[in-house]
């Protein structure tokens, strides 16, 4: 492997699952390149090799002179993305088991799947197992829309959460916000109904309460309005409310900007209509020409093709579930944030916060302790 | 009271709680005239008379002279905005009391107030009463955030509902769309994390259970990207998620409206720091002067002061709660969503609904019943 001559980090091998999206194998191909060109991290394209290596070659020939650190693996099996979890059991030889595989036995740094999610979430359980002491795992998404970055979780891993379930949540929210985003002591916020303590439903007051007496940073409640306006940098939720407020952010944007651009082009024709016909429409090209590039922006903003997909929390490796729509930007983009959560060693700093929380629920009993030695002193 | 002649429908008797919201008892005054001039309607300002005649005598002098229906009922107490629910039951006097009990007692058609939402609800329970069969009431609002008009509840009433009670809210919410959107057999929707039916957390389950097999036209599940999009009238969900949903919709739109207009900015800077300085500026202006009335008429899509504030829904009587920020033109449409509300007897529609829901539940019974009478003729 050795150093990248144009990174300033270690080259990591990213597995690719070539089987999992909407457009899968072709566009995750495209992405493979896209990825290996910019990164220079090895990429393992597994998937269906008769399918696959036609794409390959199509995009570096037969590889030895494109010097791309691409190589391929086949999977006989392919769980389709409308095929239920349980398939992940039963194929054996399904590309995200035979990835999964190659990250448990140390082959490879991490995963990378625009597949079926509750397919990845169930082939990451099933290879690479859980993290010790973490209930359930949960899916991190840098929030988009929005000025200030912040990692929002659980975005639909687990809808029906315990409180303490969330409050692992926040400790591995916080070990991303940490290691991947470079945050120093990251502020953790709670999505609930209402700034004030006594506002939530019995879950989010619950877990408010184990959250307070935890050894994280804390700040509190954060209501709809203000996830993402820099009151926290990471917020908790249960994977129900998660997955309603990632959805109804795609969807106001792209209704936003349709609108937006609606009523420009009825303003440029009202005005049209109203005299100066043609001089009026060379006076209208400067504000065309600056809107639409800053629609562009804001669309790219909050585009899941730049954001790189979802990073699965609390099993032992690094996963990443992208859109299943991902073109092959949107694959690149998501290896970029796979090989963050590698160097950043994201798993590590999760068994460091646990560590740290059961320390701190020891606290009382050591300091019974203390007092025991001490009493003992006394008496001996 | 008679006929308006302005508008084609009966005048009515509106409260307005003058004591309530962040600018009380100004900005209602204020709002009271505007709703009399503009709608027609007799309102009945409660409140501190020491404090709201003076301000009244500001717009409309002595009142006789006017000849707006304006008129003055004293209550000697006021709930604050950050007061306890508790108040309500302790402050017999308080306005919002003395409001709801004119609407009890049939002195008045409704009660609109723009003070703290748990008061209302308090005081809307303790002198009104909920409809028989109603379980608890729910706060809905048509989402303004959207090309299609939609009811949403409930957005912050019950944060842990049963799923009985969403079904309720379905009813209720089918209610409102045909009696104030007047839209026929409304199609009724419930949030969740995925369209599909096995799709959401163990309480919207069990509700889309109820739902199914309920006589309202249920059309399935709504995802975020979903509210508002047409695909359903009605969109249900627990208080908690609707508060979120309402939230994050406001602060979306007002960051996405800010975000635009930096980018405009910026590039008119940027492009005037390029060449052509004042001609430039010149060129820019006809863009600037469409790009604002655009965004400001989005803005007025997704401002409260429009929508006039969400309907309390299963309590025996028809109250408003407007925004606790709301100026005069928010007060004024929260008069008349209130009339409106009365005009189309959403009460009565529900206690219709609610008859309808018991009937189709004693289908089967009925069924053996007929089996029964059968039967016996047989042997008879």
């Amino acid at each position: 492997m050795g150093w990248s001559l144009f990174h300033p980090f270690l080259c990591m091998r990213i597995v690719l699952d070539a089987m999992g999206g909407d457009h899968a194998p072709a566009v995750v191909v495209e992405g493979a390149v896209q990825a290996a060109r910019e990164s220079g991290h090895e990429i393992v394209l597994v998937g269906d090799e008769a399918r696959v290596r036609p794409l390959l070659a199509r995009h570096i020939g037969d590889g030895s002179r494109s010097g791309l650190p691409i190589s391929l693996v086949h999977a006989s099996q392919t769980i389709e993305m409308e095929e239920h979890t349980l398939a992940v059991k039963q194929k054996k030889d399904a590309s995200l088991n035979v990835g999964m595989r190659l990250v448990r036995d140390g082959q490879a740094d991490a995963l990378v799947s625009a597949g079926n999610s509750g397919a990845v979430m169930a082939a990451a359980l099933f290879q690479l197992g859980r993290i010790h002491g973490i209930g359930r795992p949960a899916l991190a998404l840098v929030y988009p829309a929005a000025p200030n970055r912040c990692v929002l979780l659980d975005i639909g891993a687990v809808t029906d959460p315990k409180p303490e379930m969330l409050m692992q949540n926040a400790l591995m929210g916080a070990a991303y916000a940490e290691c991947v985003l470079h945050i120093a002591r990251p502020r953790v916020g709670i999505v609930s109904n209402g700034e004030e303590a006594d506002k939530g439903s019995e879950l989010v007051r619950d877990a408010y309460k184990l959250l307070t007496a935890s050894p994280l940073n804390f700040v509190g409640n954060v209501e709809g309005k203000d996830i993402g306006r820099g009151v926290a940098d990471v917020v908790v939720t249960d994977g129900f409310t998660g997955n309603v407020i990632i959805k109804l952010s795609e969807g106001l944007v792209s209704f936003l900007a349709r609108y937006i651009r609606q009523e420009f082009t009825r303003g440029v024709l009202n005005k049209l209509g109203l005299a100066l016909l043609l001089p009026g429409a060379v006076m209208m090209l400067p504000g065309a020409l600056l809107l639409l590039p800053s629609l562009r922006r804001l669309m790219r903003k909050v585009d899941y093709a730049e954001y790189g997909g979802a990073l699965l929390l609390g099993v032992e490796g690094v996963v990443v579930i992208a859109h299943g729509r991902s073109n092959a930007r949107a694959i690149a983009n998501a290896v970029r944030l796979a090989a963050q959560a590698v160097q950043g060693n994201v798993p590590g700093a999760i068994k460091v916060g646990l560590d740290r929380l059961s320390a701190s629920r020891y606290q009382p009993s050591a300091t019974r302790g203390d007092e025991l030695r001490k009493s003992s002193f006394v008496t001996g």
